[in-house]
């Protein structure tokens, strides 16, 4: 890829001033069609543009941009089939492939469509058309995952469970509270897909090498037949530009990232001795030789897929890095990172809606757990706040409660009035009721909180949000 | 920081069912102050409003909170004063010193301050605000470096330079072209920027330590003091998201790679054998033992740095990964990737404004070098070309005469009409017209491309892209 | 540091042919002295064994060397005692400042120190004799956790525990087996501090700027004065290699790796679920608003800080990517990210080994837990394949028993010879001896099992190559 | 990968207890075959000396081990032949798909092969025995490169060029003293890949699941057939250690950033400006555009692939860290970062020991840039310093006559004495030859300078490690 080339079965097209060319292991290792063929239509797209835009401007006869945006078209049906040959030995990258191609089938109109192009301003264009291609994909992908994730928070509405801090037993919360921080975090990722979207969404074309051409183009022209909302205006930035790669790759990054907390959790709660939830049999593996195993492996799966998508995104900036204008064939090391992450993360993001869409939710098991751990003692400190003690003193006696709790071996809840009275007098009756795991948390009702009412109010604002986002981008 | 807390002169706040504490070495390990106390202003502000909130819904008394208010007002003067003593054997992070030393001058109402909050949130509270306040500096510091190159790029409007690709001379651009592919780079930074403050303005404040508070807060007043746009709908996102330090240090590893890649040039073009450029004597250094150097030291510096500023990112993407809800103490980690990512940018950013805008420019030695090259070889080609030669049969004739001219000796516009003939009897007079230099680059004038006229019209859309951009943040 | 230098209260001592040099801000930026005043004992060494070895070669006289000597074991002598102000605004770097307090002590023989010496090689001289003690006090503290592991292990002896893939329970494996393998992992931590020892015992000293000097140096005499067992055979790569920094920081990344699964682990096993340890209250902290908390914050901590070693290792590997020959101030990003990772990795070794060396391991909970889970299945199929059952059909019945075991509601060790005969004919008498926990444990007795006696040999292996390793560097 | 397994034509082997299965796109989603089925000559490796191994304690009678052996050794034949077809819609991994084949031609007994083996030791000693080969494999192609690097020194033994600091000239050296800078990084190179050689070179064959099996094995056997040294003395570590993989990666990545450095030079070398080197036709490309281009493709491609090692070691520490005990699914991530790396190294390795053999070395054009930059002003002070006067002034004196050379436009070596005592009055007709370029390079003859002899010598060395070096793993 790039500008240079060398087909195999002949000599190079550049070889005028050379008296030697690389051969075998080393053109395949400066080749790109292992991968690069991935762009095919994406490739074929930007010749028609370009052609069309060529023919436009009077600079091909009607007859070729025919000739050749039919041959494309041919091409593109054949490739689609599985009928075109992505052969390393024969073409250097996609663009000689399809090239050679065409001019094998129309002759020597095919030659013409090069003209005033480079493939420093091809590739780019198709790299440019993929990647908005994939932001949207991933974009609606990642409001699937955030959908599902309403949908069991809805139906999980009123199960209780230990709310963690430092992986500790801390305040009670409503399953759905919980589920529902993923929500925001999915729906934040949409953000960063857009923001992606938009940096892919500007037309390289026709900044040829470097400097643009001599021709008289309508660069606007093919940038709109493209779906491209501007035009590059600088056409050193534009063969040389790779942010909207980078920026593609950082939000698969912190996307991979928030998938891989998930998973963290439903790991962890699906072990023996958490035991909230139980992945479907459909979305969970078996052991060959432990015969009672059943693995949250695709959650595993997941949570290690972050490091290939972390490792894409220093690839990508490690590229980067110093690197001199304006095409160098490092930036051949542009692709891979790039399919690496779209892939990943479009597969997780799947594998994670299925999973959460099927779990079996054990809210007597989480109920169970939230009257461990002595979770209401913040409520505890709070009441006797509300009695008139200092804060700092009230923390100080409800710590010795939870204290002569764990020596005497009761819960909270199951202490008695006096055992209370004899940590502090200003214990009363309504104590109980204060200490009650549902009330503890149904207290906790302004905005955003865990209570009842709060998280109906949020989930009905996800709803909105929800709505207002899907679509939005191409 | 964090939720925890160990005041080292007595006993921590939450010692009462605890036997033992972290002492010395242990306790300095796990203390914050060290970074956080960076954050005071922050800290003191955030606490102005909770105290401010508090008072307004009647849960603290007017009393009390003038007593909060006017104490910490007094703290910050002293702090900006340098008079308040840091020290992370006597307070864990800034929090608690704030709060201690507060509770040392207005007595128990101090105290009180701590109300219906969580470390988890005040902490969270005040990264978001120097988020805000650093993404708004880096977004008005590229600017200024944008509008130094446009400034420079002016300037040297008509000087020529040879293009590149591969670092091999290409084809000749304006000097104000290369330079200007540099001002899309930083403007394009300015949007990453632009996000990393909005995924920062959001008040976390009233999420307590995870599931929200019993008493009748308005999150949204207490937002509206602090100067943030949305409050946070789920309380477990709240205090356990940090997506917002992501997107501010990735904004900055970005703009740190485009840094480098402009330091990679400016290294490589004040170099002996190159000389395009020469740094201004206020920026460079010279040598202690070799007296003829005139070392490009800040570009090198600002190049090297970028390694810092990677491994923040990865720093803090490390830390997220598979990190479950809500807060752990992993997430006191989260603070100093951010400071070092902006102090390095915001210090780049500045010595690469001073660098450009002081440099010499040798116009003299660029031309000299834009006749090296052959670099008028693509249109000699075109020029076949518009005589009705297929695009690759004259791409072999101006490869072809160029291996003639290495052989020879001599410049392409050196060349007889006789020897042009021999390569092609196409050519003819006008076609040293057409390989003069100033030609080949005016030639070039489509939207983008490196003509005079078209470098004209990209400055003027700079220009309007840069008044649109000032003063967009906060 | 490196070749050049400003100092600031005067003309810098390079600004021979400099009309303007960098002021203020720039200055600072530029300077290392922030940092790098770390090194003054290596600095001092190193130039009392560059005099030493000057003297004895004589190129300086006896008197110079005398007084320059004495001059830095008085610096030395007050550094140790924080009487030598290290400020940025007056020198650039630690080498500066030295030599700058010299002269003013000693006169005009202080400026003769740096005779056929830059500060090129006398840098990286520094930085080689930090990186060999810092690597060796790493291995050592990597072998006192080991020991600290044995000890409780050796304990331990006998508590059996769930041996864990994918986070379910497996087989029931000694609670010292599973701790053993925490074991090996930091004694191959030894070996990668030993090699980045290695890395760094060779000397630069001589090769001054880059390329060796005039004068009738000892390289090999002042290596030994050093403690270096090589002398670098290329001046320049001895100028421009960082591989031993890289090696030390990459020693450190995994090590700090292991930690973070030694952390996990135990957060994991201190939640309230799983409940198999609990750190002991001088290696917890509690909660400012929840009195029952009490957090394994040393683990998460350690774990969060895997993000800034990895971070370190990315920064220096980024630095070094296309740096061209020789010293270039890209190099001066090579420290902080040193520094970083040998004071985490040296902390973090330090918190571990006292929160495993205090935490009080619940065998009872972890015996319980050895019984759930149907953890002796795989048995239940080798028992049938001793009774000549094909393993993948043994399998198929365990995996079958097991199912009838979750839906009754029972443990396997629970069932009565009829219902196993239910599911086998096979099935005999002596399936309950098979099936019992210890016996599980015992049978895997091959080397390096889990069987009691395996263990016993494994540990004092351990105690073997913990012997041998103890003190085998510097 | 794993101990789970799906074959897709069947039920799974595990599917007992289950009562749905993942299918369809999940199901490739969590199959490895796509890349571990090069792991194919590795696995039947393994399961020869497994089998041999059973058989030997009498686990597996003579005939089945006969008839898995030669069943085994058939499949080998045939995969060779590119005969056996690896579809991840048919097995899951390498391991199913052999095991199935074996099954399918010599029948029940191939499922007697997995006795007392589980997919968790199986997969890592296939990887371990993989890792082994390829640091092996390395190691040789670094020690290939450091031979042609020092073929190349000694055949341009006294050329002289600019060394540079800075990337400004600063003292010249001869060209081979440069080149061989890299001979001793390769060489170091070659000690982190037999660091990864012994890291891989302990069997964890045995360790089945995780705890040791019931059958009595014999490890240390099945080891020596495999050629290991060592047998892992920790079945838990044996199968959830990865440490080996991340050592060969690292080696991998610290070699690459070698082979930027070496590649940043070359092209920059390679540029019409510097013009010190030119690629060989076989080792360069054209451009399809500009038929004047000859692009050193191949330096920057290697270059830009930093960038991809750099992220497979991100890659794999990702994924390792916080990994709680034994085998998870995230441990299947652990094969492709290392793939990639060692094959991009590979084929980087040999890139570059074709470049610098085939490379023109322009020593004249070096010779010419080596008598510009003043690269004589050390020594001019060095002999103001002989005539003795003190080095600090002597240093300001040379820079004062640089900076007269500047003004004046002469080389040093062209100033008249009256000029030069004009600057100061000590200078004498000796000067002359002190500033000669070779006398500047001759004089520099200290151990590992830049003087002729001193470079003959360190060649010498070379070759002498070279030659020790040279098979040494394996």
């Amino acid at each position: 890829m790039g500008e240079n080339q060398a087909t195999q079965q002949s000599a190079p097209l550049w070889s005028g001033r050379f008296s030697d060319t690389p051969t075998g292991e080393l053109e395949l290792f400066g080749a790109s069609l292992g991968f690069d063929q991935r762009l095919w239509p994406q490739d074929i797209q930007g010749s028609i543009a370009h052609a069309t835009m060529l023919g436009r401007q009077g600079i091909l006869s009607a007859e070729d941009v025919d000739a050749i945006v039919g041959g494309l078209r041919g091409i593109a049906a054949d490739a689609a089939a599985g009928a075109i040959a992505f052969d390393p030995s024969v073409d250097e990258d996609v663009h000689m492939c399809v090239e050679r191609v065409l001019t094998e089938r129309i002759g020597e109109a095919g030659g013409r469509l090069h003209t005033a192009r480079s493939r420093n301003d091809q590739s780019v264009t198709d790299s440019r058309l993929f990647a908005k291609e994939q932001a949207a994909t991933l974009y609606e992908a990642a409001l699937d995952l955030c959908q599902a994730i309403l949908a069991v928070s809805r139906e999980q509405g009123d199960a209780v469970m230990p709310g963690y801090t430092h992986l500790q037993p801390a305040q009670p919360v409503l399953f759905s509270h919980h589920l529902m921080a993923y929500f925001w975090m999915f729906l934040r990722d949409t953000v960063r897909f857009k923001a992606a979207w938009e940096a892919a969404d500007a037309s390289p074309l026709g900044a040829a090498a470097l400097a643009g051409t001599t021709y008289p183009l309508d660069r606007r022209y093919s940038a709109d037949l493209l779906g491209f909302s501007h035009v590059i205006p600088n056409t050193m930035d534009a063969v040389s530009n790779r942010d909207f790669i980078i920026d593609l790759v950082y939000a698969c990054a912190v996307c991979q990232m928030h998938l891989s907390r998930l998973c963290e959790e439903l790991v962890d709660w699906s072990s023996a001795e958490v035991a909230f939830v139980e992945m479907d049999d459909s979305h969970a593996t078996g052991s060959s030789i432990m015969p009672q195993k059943k693995n949250p492996d695709f959650g595993e799966l997941v949570r290690g897929k972050t490091g290939r998508v972390y490792g894409d995104l220093v690839a990508i900036l490690t590229v980067m890095k110093g690197l001199p204008m304006t095409y160098d064939k490092d930036l051949q090391e542009d692709k891979e990172p790039m399919f690496d992450a779209v892939d990943t993360v479009t597969g997780s993001l799947h594998a994670l809606r299925g999973m959460v869409s099927t779990m079996t939710v054990k809210a007597d098991r989480m109920r169970e757990c939230a009257h461990e751990g002595y979770m209401a003692a913040t409520d505890l400190a709070d009441y006797l706040v509300g009695k008139g003690m200092p804060f700092r003193q009230a923390h100080g006696v409800a710590g010795r409660t939870v204290a002569y709790c764990v020596q005497a071996g009761v819960k909270l809840q199951e202490l008695t009035l006096d055992e209370l009275r004899a940590q502090c007098d200003l214990f009363d009756e309504d104590v109980f009721d204060w200490v009650d795991i549902d009330n503890v948390v149904a207290r906790r009702d302004t905005y955003g909180g865990t209570g009842h009412e709060a998280v109906a109010a949020q989930m009905d604002l996800a709803v909105e949000k929800l709505a207002a986002a899907r679509g939005a981008l191409g």
